[in-house]
């Protein structure tokens, strides 16, 4: 990187895409990171930034100097830039937008007011409109002037005298249409669009629909005010994806490999506190049982298993619901056929676990009364499991909570209380056959 | 759906997208379907089938007549077809495709040599390529004559004369540069690419990290053999996301809301019955440790607490090693740091969480040897059980198969084994101070 091999350097640059450059770019030494960058062109450093984590965008920001910072500024898309300032304090946003340019406050403010996650959040403002009186020449006309802006996007979007969304047009047919030819002849005017107020996931799930590359965002007067294209759909989904898992999995917020281990525990925590005062609880209803436990040691032998199958039951029900409902949209009727439908498969997989397992205590214990108590036990505990397993993340559902908040963890730690309750509950009934 | 109404039927069916007919065709009664399906054009029946499930799509196919079948498995896309094909027997499948059209079938058969869920299978051969000497009139020329076939896409692929792959032209660059320009002129020549053989989450990240629409697919020799386009990446996604989910929480496979209870319970079973035969090795270690249990049954109260405990801090780790490698490539240096990273999150998660519980052993039972060992025995099992969920994943990985296999139950199950023998094992040492 030396001054002599800049000129080397920059062949390599232009051979590389953004993902590439920013690899790169995380790779090289600390030290030579503020050369590497001044080599890059206003708009590389733009590319590069979109594939960094918002710590390392600030960290650039702060690196170049302010005139290109802001320039940098503008030339971000603003729905990344509002993403990058979202967890800045007020002070820290003013000291980086002060000296954008009026015209990209303005949209960057209007994208702001929505509510995260929505669609108005994550749409683009870089689609080009036409008036639906142009003509194909027109139209292209317009679209050689604003090259740089439409560059990922493949329909122009037509208007009416009051800008209102009237029709898409593809780029392939302006390409075969005749040159004279009005727009408005030829336009799709069934436009598929949304509200910018609805949620991310929504706009996700008509894009997947209809095998979209663009989604027009209009306000509640129909007005065009952005578009949502289906790479930051791509990055939404994923988002969703791993949101769902951490929610299902109770890991806590956003853990990458690259989180530090103070952080990484910090966020874990809350959920471990939350489950020990839990799991105490069991405790409490051993100690409720103590007597019943004294009498009979051996009911402790199946205690971990009859919990455990009790937890696993409810997860997978918790499961199925939650991600049937990224893709699928509930009514009563599905809800309480699903219901159903869970009770059945609690049913059938309580029966078959619980002759299993009461042979086995009755093998290995050489108590008839003991492998009956464990067998009825179990069958309870996999029918209630699997009902808690459903039940609760419907219920979220319906509260319009997110169903994935019942975490994995959460309905085990649920289902261990439920089964130890049933499980000690049984066994004090016939405590007289067991002795 | 009468006669007389056939005209407003059909204005109907033109308003709506293929998704949204689909919708329509599974809401109306099972004995208007025929009718509905001969009521459509052959296209809209193609675009409809899209969006059914494999089961509705071959009840499809055998309502309609033979002829109009044929006519429909030649335009749907192959990988669609393939798809569809996957789990039928040959004969069946013999039957299906038997009067299709002969090239059509060289390329489904072409398709399905490539292995399941790699790129050669997702892709479609429904592009369009020019030749490097073609002009810009030529290839809208060449583009106007295979309308119907590139709907959906928004790049040429330009091959040399040996049929390799050389560049990529937008529709875009298409519309902006003049008549007479020669496609090589302006190409993009430094074109991403994947081979028909590569995996298809793979395909899922490049087309994610570089923002692309379409990704073309090579052979060996580099010859274009077929595209991958965004929207199926969407759903490739979707389904990889789904798939971890089912493995992390030990579902079954494909259970939907509309799966039957029997089917259901049936593919959910195997994990039970799994798991219910490790759940009673956690009972065998008890009995082991039968006349330290006997001697302070307090010990019971904290066994779930500690078992569920070091499964949810096993669980986590799990979830952050599984969900960062859809993104990130791992090599050795990363891998250790990982380690070490979990290994110290273990450590700070172990000491709070043993300070919390043996104090609250020790205010509860009024014992500090209790407390002490509780919360020592918690320590210990909380960095094993952190150290679990990270290694196994990445053992799986590193053997090359899916660290998903090592799901939350089965993570769990294992370090509820482990904490029992380190709980046991610890107040067995200290047996004399707990008495």
């Amino acid at each position: 990187l030396k001054d002599g091999k800049k000129d080397i350097f920059r062949e390599l640059i232009e051979e590389l895409k953004p993902y590439d450059q920013a690899m790169l770019y995380q790779n090289i030494p600390t030290k030579h990171k503020p050369l590497f960058l001044e080599l890059l062109t206003l708009l590389e450093v733009t590319g590069l930034l979109r594939h960094l984590s918002k710590d390392e965008q600030l960290l650039v920001l702060k690196t170049l100097d302010p005139k290109r910072a802001t320039d940098i500024l503008d030339l971000m898309e603003v729905d990344d830039l509002a993403f990058l300032l979202d967890d800045l304090s007020l002070k820290e946003i003013d000291n980086l937008i002060v000296k954008m340019q009026l015209e990209e406050m303005e949209i960057l403010r209007r994208i702001m007011r929505y509510p995260k996650k929505t669609a108005g959040r994550v749409m683009t403002t870089r689609y080009i409109w036409v008036h639906h009186s142009y003509t194909v020449e027109q139209a292209i006309h317009k679209l050689k002037s604003f090259r740089n802006i439409a560059a990922y996007i493949n329909y122009l979007y037509v208007i009416d005298d009051d800008k209102k969304l009237i029709g898409v047009v593809s780029y392939r047919d302006l390409l075969l249409a005749d040159l004279n030819k009005c727009i408005e002849m030829f336009m799709e005017k069934n436009v598929v669009k949304i509200d910018g107020l609805t949620k991310q996931e929504e706009a996700a799930k008509i894009i997947g629909r209809y095998d979209f590359v663009s989604l027009p965002v209009t306000d509640e007067n129909n007005i065009l005010v952005g578009i949502i294209t289906v790479d930051d759909i791509l990055d939404i989904v994923v988002q969703e994806a791993n949101e769902d898992i951490e929610k299902l999995l109770a890991t806590g917020k956003e853990i990458t490999f690259q989180t530090n281990p103070f952080v990484a525990a910090r966020r874990r925590m809350p959920w471990l506190i939350l489950l020990l005062f839990i799991g105490l609880v069991s405790g409490g209803i051993i100690e409720r049982f103590e007597n019943t436990l004294e009498t009979v040691v051996a009911l402790a032998f199946f205690m971990p298993m009859i919990a455990g199958m009790t937890g696993n039951t409810g997860t997978q029900s918790l499961a199925v619901v939650v991600r049937g409902l990224v893709s699928e949209d509930l009514n009563f009727k599905k809800a309480s056929q699903l219901l159903f439908r869970e009770l059945l498969v609690g049913i059938i997989i309580g029966i078959t676990c619980a002759i299993f397992i009461a042979m086995i205590a009755y093998v290995w214990r050489g108590s008839l009364a003991l492998g009956l108590v464990v067998g009825a036990s179990l069958l309870a505990t996999l029918i209630i499991g699997t009902l808690a397993g459903t039940v609760i993340p419907l219920i979220l559902y319906k509260l319009k909570a997110d169903p994935a908040v019942a975490s994995g963890p959460l309905i085990t730690t649920i289902n261990d209380i439920l089964s130890l309750l049933i499980y000690f509950g049984i066994a004090t009934m016939f405590i007289s056959n067991l002795m």
